[in-house]
Order: structure tokens, then C-alpha cells, then sequence
């Protein structure tokens, strides 16, 4: 193998403010993950017991370059302070060599009475990287978006020329950068390579938002958001940047979540950077290949959710094709679309089955390229899986997603691999039935994890996000972001919340929980879909009549159509591509539902339909847990009046307060 | 009494959109707190399983008017769909004459292909207004702050006017006239009162957003936020506006609270703001008068607690110096200062340390008009609470805070006459020591509760918010907002988060949680206070030599100074004001701590220093967990080693994984 041939990272850093928890915990989460630096934040210093000699040792102990101190605030053109300031930098100069950290990150003056004066500014950062100089130290300014005068990386870098001192330099942020209009040019518009210091990345989403709010709260890690991040990139190193890439974001979620997988985030973000961009050298990763859908679905279940789930699946029209030689793993299927149930009480599933209950345990997806997509996914630092468990066999190319649902990577033909491994146990061949495919898979995730997951998605699996929406749950908001490939074949909606009691943050509260609880066929004739459904003895979550009197009203409906969209509880949508029509079964089995659909152009989701859907389903729910409260109490010796005996102080416990038969 | 001295609130309605829950929860929420009327959201109908039929007599018999239908869309200007959407309306029409009510919303055009044309507008309103006043009904036109081509409410009325139609007027909502910097004028500018056919009031935090985001997100109650919600209001009824005031607030927050809780909260903000406006006539509610101060807290303990608050106490130099004849409530003061300690078992007292542990029961404060500030509690439909209770007597004044503390209501000396209720145990008057007076009560709240318990002091006690600021903990971010009495005898500061791993969201995550944590008494000699602790036995929280390498250079401090600083861990701050000493106790019992202060001139909290101390308090409590676990594995007959027996497994069970001795 040539060196080219190798994917080349670049030195990764990472700012000690990106993750929870306190310094020694942030330096052994950047460690643990592969970054070989970090930039060490002030105040993490600062609410630290140890002295900045034990965070050197602790560093060097890891393995962790210290690349930069930060923040040095509020220093540049503010008359009859420059003593003062210089006082007040010697100080952080003499923190920085207790620490073996040689650049100073110096953020443009935010200050009432610092003065719109360049040759100030200039002369000011001349003498303090002087006093740097001096002790073998370095300045490195930045333009923070929200600076009194100074908020755009070119005016720095006139007043870092106009100082020309070989210890100052400039620092530039993707962020402060992009987030107002602005951007770095390649070619001779550019400073000189060695003159930019270092360089900060941080992307975000797109929010009509100041910029001291916007980057306070909502950056994320590069490829998470909205912003031209790679082309910023791209135009800093043509520059001739060869210093750490280092990743500073500020965020509510990151910092509330474990430092360990943010840090992992935040690496395989820089991975996935300097895969698009090329900055690092050597042969990009291996990829995906195009998605062809997916191949199967494998549940964990014990012996009763098997009889339920393989009930459902018998209603919609899945038949018993196979089971596995020597495991309680059985294949089921209807034409293209195949659904596994494991009730194998050995292994990891039967141990997912007994924590989390019923669960959806693996996916099988059909793509262009498996072994390209392992190769790239454990250049991803994903976890690698056991091969040999439920459906898979010894040569099955396997990944671990962030929430611990396999992934078995499969030929285009991946379905018939899958269904060779198995034993047929009835003589039929899987009949042709009204489903044609999996249209999309959704699941609750905390609001923490969103970002996460969704990279994982996009760098390892190579989907794409389509724009968020919110759903208005009765008990709050739910925000809904679908994960797609190229061309469709694989859709994953993902669901979050901070309102726990909505429908998806009853399910996020517990936590060992299936992750995936809704998945959606597709079919070509949704009220045929219906009607078999109905002979089967299974019936549709019912709409209400007031949805369907506005819908005729809102899309300009035939009311023949309409009565027929109502007497099979069929709901309907319209985007500017096409029509929507979709149905849902009612919860079973740890909240789990189905959902048929057909699609005649149509590219969304049904999110118009969300509201009435999920207040239905809270309607179901709520019901269920009432009968099921009745029920407590009739097994009650007094017939269920208050209070007496261990069921009913278990009854009115707070944990059983709602004991639903089956959990959202 | 004459009509003139009794308060007149005019009818007060609500949007269903404001409270969570499916409709029938949402209208008995309203009625049962005693709003007179709704508007229906169309959105609540359609997810509804109940006829319109079945909603009008819902609402009849809970006393409720429903007053608006809301809210009919992109009507108007819109080339080649007059005729669809004319029939769109007479569908809505049907409904309304079902639910009963004659005014429906129509919100002006936010679509692409909506024309700029007022003539055009004018035109296709006049043709709805005679569509709806054939079947005599109204149509509101209200400006949208995001409308495509009118988005205030100037524009929104020329087009009514042009149009000109009996069955045509004006919808004015404070958010989207206040939210683009618009204002609705007095005298001969305004639209004709009887044009203006109905009013909607919202406020909202200033914040720089979007207006879509900001309403859709952000809203809240009258007074909740920053908005000029009073004046707008004067203006329209100075106009000669006669209907309904009506809350309509989309708010993430209070989507995802219960009901009844918003409702009453929805209720005050409006008696509050009719209190501040005279809109409705007669006499002005009483007045709570000037604060004095705390008078007293009163701590639920049970005999441990008891022991570990004496002593905490003790060491600050308080001396025990009464018990109540009949029970078990003792008073110990230090000049001033007056805390006690309630052990008796029996009364609500005994009942909140079982369920919540030892807890802040109750607050005496000091004020001018205690009797009137009782009536005004009790016109804003607060919770009346036993009087004889605790350190209270039969004749005591005592409202109830929504988070159940009770609230002793008395005169400017009152601490004599609570020191008066005590029979004397010592032969000693209360020595006057370091400790002057209580400077303020700290409180973790949760995130739905935070605007409902401000407007509470706000509207109830008289308080007013300060800027909120945000404290870094190292698991998440925390908001504080001190809700501070004129003159700042009294101070609340407010703490709400949405990370549970932060000191406040460990807090917050217990169901029966002590409101009050930490309480801060002011010194006029810190560092007498803290030496005298210290002979005492007691020792601060111990800081961060870090912190103070920082802080000389930060406000260029004499190094001697800040040496002592760091002997007595006292943290430091200025701001334009003056400076600011403060230390901090160790944890105790359920997680309390207790603060001591020193202001010259400083008017804030010592926000700056708060990242700091939580951090310090995180690493205490997680060190002291350590502990725990320890303890309880030497307890266990192997030693600690993993696992069996009972208590194996009850170190290992999530709920007790971290069986922290002091409970944050």
C-alpha cells in the first residue's frame, strides 16, 4: 500500500469547554476517544483543585498536547488600562508555562470604553506580544462576532499586519466567521499561512439569532449544522494553515451530556471534515455505496411479545418462511419486506429483550458496497459487533449504531442472504401481499443524543438530514428530524423532545428503551392494504370525524373521497411533489405501532398529521392505563376501594401510578 | 361599600392553544380556575373524538363562552383562489355555528403567492364578511407578524376600512403589534372601538429573534415578560374596546405543564395587568406596602435534622431562645435573625419532612400592610392556609406560594411578635453576633414552574424580576433570575434547569423536592463571621487555589488581601456598584447550604464566582457519594467486593447507585 492510499487525519484538538464535567474528566474523554490536543478554558482551570502543573502532568500522562489557553478578554485599545492589561497578561503567561502551553488565544475587546481605534489596537497587541516574545510565548488574536469594533476576521488580521510582531498572529473561528455573512477567500486575498496561528471549528444551525446567543447555545460540531464549515476549511488550509484542527463548541446539550461520546462526536466530526475537504492528505475514506433499502428487521423478544408482534405481522399479511437450525429466530415475510423475530433467550438480544422488553435489535441494510461500509465505519471509531448472533452468521459484516442497534451492512441482494441462512419451515413461498417496502423506521431519542446519532447517520451511513419540524404533542412539543439516503431507500425520522410527558418523551424517560418503536411499510394501494388488515380481524387507530370535515375543506377533496378516507382511517397530506396517504395500527407489545403508507410523489412524513395522530395515540394510551387501573382494582379483595393490601399500595406508588399495559 | 371600591376585572378568556391536554382538559382547566370564555384553536377541535356539538355543551355547562374560532389562513390576495377558498370558509362556518360562536380569526396571508394588493385584500375580506354575516356571524382580520405583505396592525386596519363591511373588524394581539417594534396609538389615531372586535395579550422575553420563532416558542403571560403589554392594553380600551381580554401564548414551556396550573397562572397575569391599567374600573386591588425583610424561616425537621440544623446554626452563632408550649418548635436568633425549627410530627410540618425530608416550611416576612397584602393574596386565588401552624398563632396572616411554602404575612416588627409566640428557654437574650439580617433565599425550580412562581411575587408580593443571568455548572447550564423587592429587603434569586446532572437539576429531579436550598445572611465582617465560625468547629467550602491566582489579576487586587481572601475561602466581586465578599457552608441535611455576605455598594449575587462554587459543591457531592459507596461496601461481610446479599444490590440499583448522604 502506497502512502497516498492512506487517509491521512490532521492533528485533532478540542476545546476543554465542548464537554461536561471537570478538567480531569474532559482531558481523560479527549484522550479516551484519540484527540491528540485540547485547548485548555479558563474557567476549567480555574474550578479545578489541582495546580496547573498537575493538568501538564496529567496531559502529557494521557498523551494530550496542550495547543492553546483561552480566553484573553477585553485587553486592546481601552485607554489608561494598557499597564494594568499587560499586569493582568503576565499573570495568564505565567499560568501558561505552569501549564507548557505557548499561544494565547486573545478575543477582540467586547467593552463599552474600548476605543474604534486600529493603530491602538495594533500598538497594544504589539506590546503584549512583546511581554510574550520575551518568555517564548505567543498571541494569537480573534475576531469574536460580537466584539465592540473588532467582529470580522479580516479587521484583525489589518490590525495583526499593522502590528507585525512575529509573536502575534491571528486565530480564526469557523464560526464568528460564517455566522455573520462573512468568509475566508482563498488565493492571494488571504493571509499568509504562518501568520494564522490556529484555527477553531465550529458549525451550527441556521437560526435568525444574535450571534452572542447563537454561538453561546447552539453551535455543534462540524457537519451537524448549517454552515460552509468544509469551505472555510478548505480556503484556511490552501492558505497554508498547517496547525491542529480544534473543535470550540458552546452547547446546552453537549454540556449536559456524558464527556465521552460528545468527544467521540466531536472526533468523528473532524474525521468527517477532512474526508470531504481533502485537508489531510492520503486517500479518502472508503464509502457507503448507494442505500437499496432495507433488507430486514429484527426484533428482541421473550416468548409472549413473540406471539404479539408475530400476530401483527400475520395480520398485515407476513407469513412464516424460516427458522434459524439452532435458535428461537424466526424469519417472516411478504414479498420483498422481511421481519425477523429473535426470542433467544442467549446472547445479546435476549439480554436487550429482558432490560429494554421488546425491542427492535438489528437492521439489515441492503447497500452497493458492505465491506466499504465496515472499512469506513470502524475508521469511525464505531464499535464493531459479534457477527454470529440471530440472524446474522460468522461472515456478517456488522456495526454498532450510538444507541446499540446492529447494523448488518448487505449486498444489494442482502435479502436473499438473509433468507438462505435460515431453515424453511412452511411450505409456501412468501406471498406477494399489499406491502412493498419498509418506508421509513422512527424512534424516540433524548434530546442529548440527537445530534449525535445524526451524525453518525450522515459520516458513517452517509444520509442526509431533511429540514427539522416540530409536532404538538397534547404535552408539549415533539422536534422531528428525518435522516435520509440518496434516493430514499432508507429513511430514519428521529424524534426528541424536553417535554416528558409527550408520547415520545414517555418513551425517552425510560432509560433502557427500545430505540425504534414505529415502522412504516409501504404499499401501492393503501385501501386494499386496509381491507386485508380488516379481514385479518385487526382494526386501524381511529381519527377522529372532525379531522376528516377540515380535511375536504383544506385540500379542496371530493367528499366521496374523503368518506372513504374516514371509513378506513386513512390519513392524507399533500406536498408540492405529490399526495400522502397513511394508516396506523394501534400500540402493542412496549409501544411499538405500524404504519402503512403510499406515496404518489409525496417526499415528506405525514408532519402535518402528527398532532391529530399522536393526540390520538395519548388518547389510546391514557385509556389503556385507565382500564388497566380498573383492572388492578378489581383484583383488589374490596373490588378497588382506596387503600388496603400490597397491590393497592402498588396501584398508587408513583412508579405504577399509570401502569400501562403497553408503555409508549 | 360603593361600586367605585370594588375591583371590576372585565371578562377574561383564554386560547385553548395555551394550555396542554386534549380540549375537555383544556376547558375544564379554564373554568375551574374562572376564566368566563375560550377561543377554540382549530387544531384541539380536529383532534378531538367529540362532535362541535358535543364541545358547545361541554363549555355550557362549565360556564364558558366560547368567544373565537381561530384561526382561518391565508385568505386574502391570493389571484385565482377566491371561490376555493370562500368554500374553505363556509366549512369553517358550519363548524362555528356547531360550537356556537359568531366571531372567527382570519390571520393575514403568509404565503408566497399572496399579492401585495390592499384593494385586492379589501376586496376578497368584504366578500367573507358577507358570506359570514348571511349566516350572522363576524370575521376578525388580524395582522401576523410574519404575514407575507401585512404584518401590522396599521396595514391590517386600512384594509378593513377599505373594505368596509359591517361583519369585518380588527384583531389586535399585543405580541404582534409589540414584537416589530410597532404600538397602538391613543386618541383620534386609533380604529373606532367597535371596529376592534376582539383582543388578544401576550408577552414575551426581548429577545433577538425572528418573530415566527420568537411567538411560536416564547410567548407568556402579561407580565412574564418584557414586552408593553400594559400600555397597549390602555390604548385599546382607551379606543373604546369592550370585549374580552383574551391570553392566546404558545410557550414550549407551558405546552408541557399541567393545565390547572397554567390556567391560574394565564388568570392572575390578567388580574394583574387590569390592577396596573384600571381597564375594568373601580377600586384598585390593596397593596402589599413596603418589605421589611424576613422575619423568620421555619425549617421541617424530623429529631436527626433537627440535631444537624442546630448545630449548622449554632456554629453561626445563633442561640436557642424559645419553644413553643405545646410542640415541638423552637426559635434560635442572632440579633435580628430569627430561624426555628419545627420537629412536631403532627400538621402539615410532620408530613412535609416525611414525604420531602427537612424542608423550608415557612417564610415571616416583614411588611407595611400585611392585612392588604392577605386580601390581595386572596384576590389573586391564593391558596389560604391554616394559621395556627408551627411558628404561627390563630391570628396569623398566611398565604401559600404555588410551590407550597407558606408565607407568614406580618407587620415591621414582626419578629417581636413572633419572638413573643416562644416561651424563653435560656437565660439569655438573643446576643447580637456577625449575622444582620437574611439576605436572600435561594430556590431550584423546574423549568415548567419558573414563570408561574415569578409571577406569583411579581403579582402577589410585589417583587420584581432582575435580568436573568446563566451559571455553568459542569453538567449543564443553569438560569437564575432574583425576583428582589424595592429597596431589597427581600430577595428571591430563582434557579431552573434543564440538565438533571447539574446541582440544581439534582435538585429539581426529586418529585418532593425542599424548594429552598440555600440561605445567605448578611455580615457587616466577613471575615469576623467566617473566624468565628471557625472557632466554632465549622469550616467553609473550601476554593480553588486557581481561583484566587485568578483573581488578583482580575480586579488587580493587593496580593496580601487576596491571600486573606483565600485563608477564609472567601470568593470575591464587583460590579458598578461596589464589591461583594461572600464564603459558603458545607452541605447538610437534604442538601441545604448556608452563605454569608458581605455588600459594599454591590447590588448582584456573585454570579461570576457561581460557576465556581457549584463546581466546588459538584465535586463535594460526588466525593461524598464516593464515600457513601464505600462505606456501605465495608459494611458488607466481603468487604465490598461485587456482589450478593441484600445490600449488594441495593448499592448496585440505580436509584441508590449514588446514595449520596447529603442529598443535593
Amino acid at each position: 500500500m502506497q502512502a497516498s492510499d492512506v487517509f491521512k487525519p490532521r492533528s485533532a484538538s478540542i476545546a476543554t469547554v465542548s464537554l461536561s464535567g471537570d478538567l480531569r474528566e474532559k482531558l481523560i474523554a479527549a484522550a479516551a476517544v484519540g484527540f491528540d490536543g485540547v485547548e485548555i478554558f479558563e474557567n476549567d482551570l480555574l474550578a479545578y483543585a489541582g495546580s496547573p502543573q498537575d493538568v501538564r502532568k496529567l496531559a502529557q500522562d494521557l498523551g494530550l498536547a496542550i495547543v492553546l489557553y483561552q480566553p484573553f478578554r477585553d485587553f486592546e485599545a481601552t485607554p489608561g488600562r494598557l499597564a494594568a492589561n499587560l499586569d493582568r497578561a503576565e499573570r495568564k503567561f505565567d499560568v501558561m508555562q505552569q501549564l507548557g502551553v505557548d499561544l494565547l488565544l486573545a478575543c477582540s475587546n467586547t467593552q463599552a470604553d474600548a476605543i474604534d481605534d486600529d493603530a491602538r489596537a495594533a500598538a497594544d497587541l504589539r506590546a503584549l506580544a512583546d511581554r510574550a516574545g520575551a518568555r517564548g510565548l505567543r498571541i494569537g488574536y480573534e475576531a469574536l462576532s460580537w466584539g465592540r469594533h473588532v467582529h470580522r476576521w479580516r479587521r484583525a488580521w489589518e490590525i495583526v499586519g499593522r502590528a507585525d510582531h512575529p509573536a502575534l498572529g491571528l486565530v480564526l473561528d469557523s464560526f464568528h466567521t460564517l455566522c455573520v455573512g462573512d468568509a475566508f477567500p482563498g488565493g492571494a486575498d488571504a493571509p499568509p499561512g504562518d501568520k494564522i496561528f490556529f484555527v477553531q471549528l465550529a458549525d451550527a444551525p441556521r437560526l435568525t439569532l444574535d450571534p452572542l446567543s447563537w454561538s453561546r447555545h447552539h453551535r455543534v460540531f462540524p457537519g451537524q449544522g448549517q454552515l460552509a464549515v468544509a469551505e472555510f476549511l478548505k480556503a484556511v488550509c490552501a492558505a497554508g494553515y498547517a496547525g491542529p484542527l480544534s473543535l470550540e463548541v458552546f452547547n446546552d446539550n453537549f454540556r449536559a451530556a456524558p464527556p465521552l461520546a460528545i468527544a467521540r462526536d466531536g472526533l468523528r466530526s473532524l474525521l468527517a471534515l477532512q474526508d470531504e475537504t481533502r485537508v489531510g492528505g492520503g486517500a479518502p475514506l472508503p464509502a457507503v455505496g448507494m442505500h437499496r433499502g432495507v433488507a430486514y428487521l429484527e426484533f428482541a423478544v421473550d416468548a409472549d411479545a413473540r406471539e404479539q408482534f408475530a400476530a401483527r405481522f400475520a395480520e398485515l399479511g407476513f407469513v412464516h418462511v424460516g427458522r434459524k437450525r439452532t435458535k428461537a429466530v424466526d424469519l417472516y415475510r411478504q414479498g420483498e419486506v422481511a421481519v425477523a423475530l429473535n426470542a433467544d433467550p442467549r446472547g445479546e438480544a435476549g439480554g436487550r429483550a429482558r432490560t429494554c422488553g421488546p425491542s427492535l435489535h438489528a437492521i439489515g441494510l441492503a447497500i452497493d458496497a458492505p465491506a466499504a461500509a465496515l472499512a469506513r465505519g470502524r475508521a469511525f471509531r464505531c464499535e464493531a459487533s459479534p457477527s454470529d448472533d440471530g440472524v446474522r452468521d460468522a461472515s456478517s459484516l456488522v456495526l454498532r449504531t450510538p444507541d446499540r442497534i446492529l447494523i448488518e451492512l448487505l449486498g444489494p441482494n442482502g435479502l436473499n442472504e438473509v433468507t438462505a441462512r435460515f431453515d424453511p419451515v412452511e411450505d409456501v413461498r412468501p406471498e406477494v401481499g399489499e406491502l412493498i417496502r419498509i418506508d421509513h423506521l422512527a424512534q424516540a431519542i433524548p434530546v442529548q443524543e440527537m445530534d449525535g446519532i445524526a451524525l453518525f447517520l450522515t459520516a458513517v451511513l452517509g444520509l442526509s438530514a431533511q429540514q427539522s419540524c416540530e409536532i404538538a404533542d397534547p404535552h408539549g412539543l415533539i422536534e422531528s428530524r428525518a435522516m435520509v439516503s440518496d434516493g430514499r431507500a432508507l429513511a430514519l425520522p428521529l424524534n426528541a423532545t424536553k417535554s416528558a410527558g409527550t408520547m415520545t418523551g414517555r418513551r425517552i424517560a425510560r432509560p433502557e428503551r427500545p430505540a425504534v418503536h414505529h415502522v412504516a411499510f409501504e404499499t401501492d394501494d393503501i385501501f386494499a392494504a386496509v381491507r386485508s388488515m380488516q379481514t385479518r380481524g385487526a382494526s386501524p387507530l381511529a381519527i377522529p370525524h372532525n379531522y376528516y370535515e377540515d380535511l375536504g375543506s383544506r385540500f379542496m377533496l371530493d367528499s366521496e373521497f374523503v368518506k372513504i378516507l374516514e371509513d378506513h382511517s386513512i390519513m392524507y397530506d399533500e406536498d408540492e411533489f405529490g399526495r400522502f396517504l397513511h394508516v396506523y395500527g394501534p400500540a402493542f407489545a412496549n409501544g411499538f405501532f405500524l404504519e402503512i403508507v403510499e406515496r404518489k410523489g409525496y417526499l415528506g412524513f405525514g408532519a402535518a398529521n402528527a398532532p391529530i395522530r399522536v393526540a390520538c395515540q395519548a388518547h389510546e394510551y391514557e385509556r389503556n392505563a385507565e382500564l388497566e387501573t380498573q383492572r388492578i382494582g378489581a383484583m383488589r379483595p374490596d373490588g378497588g376501594r382506596p387503600p388496603g393490601g400490597r397491590l393497592a399500595t402498588a396501584a398508587a406508588s408513583p412508579s405504577t401510578r399509570r401502569p400501562a399495559p403497553t408503555c409508549p
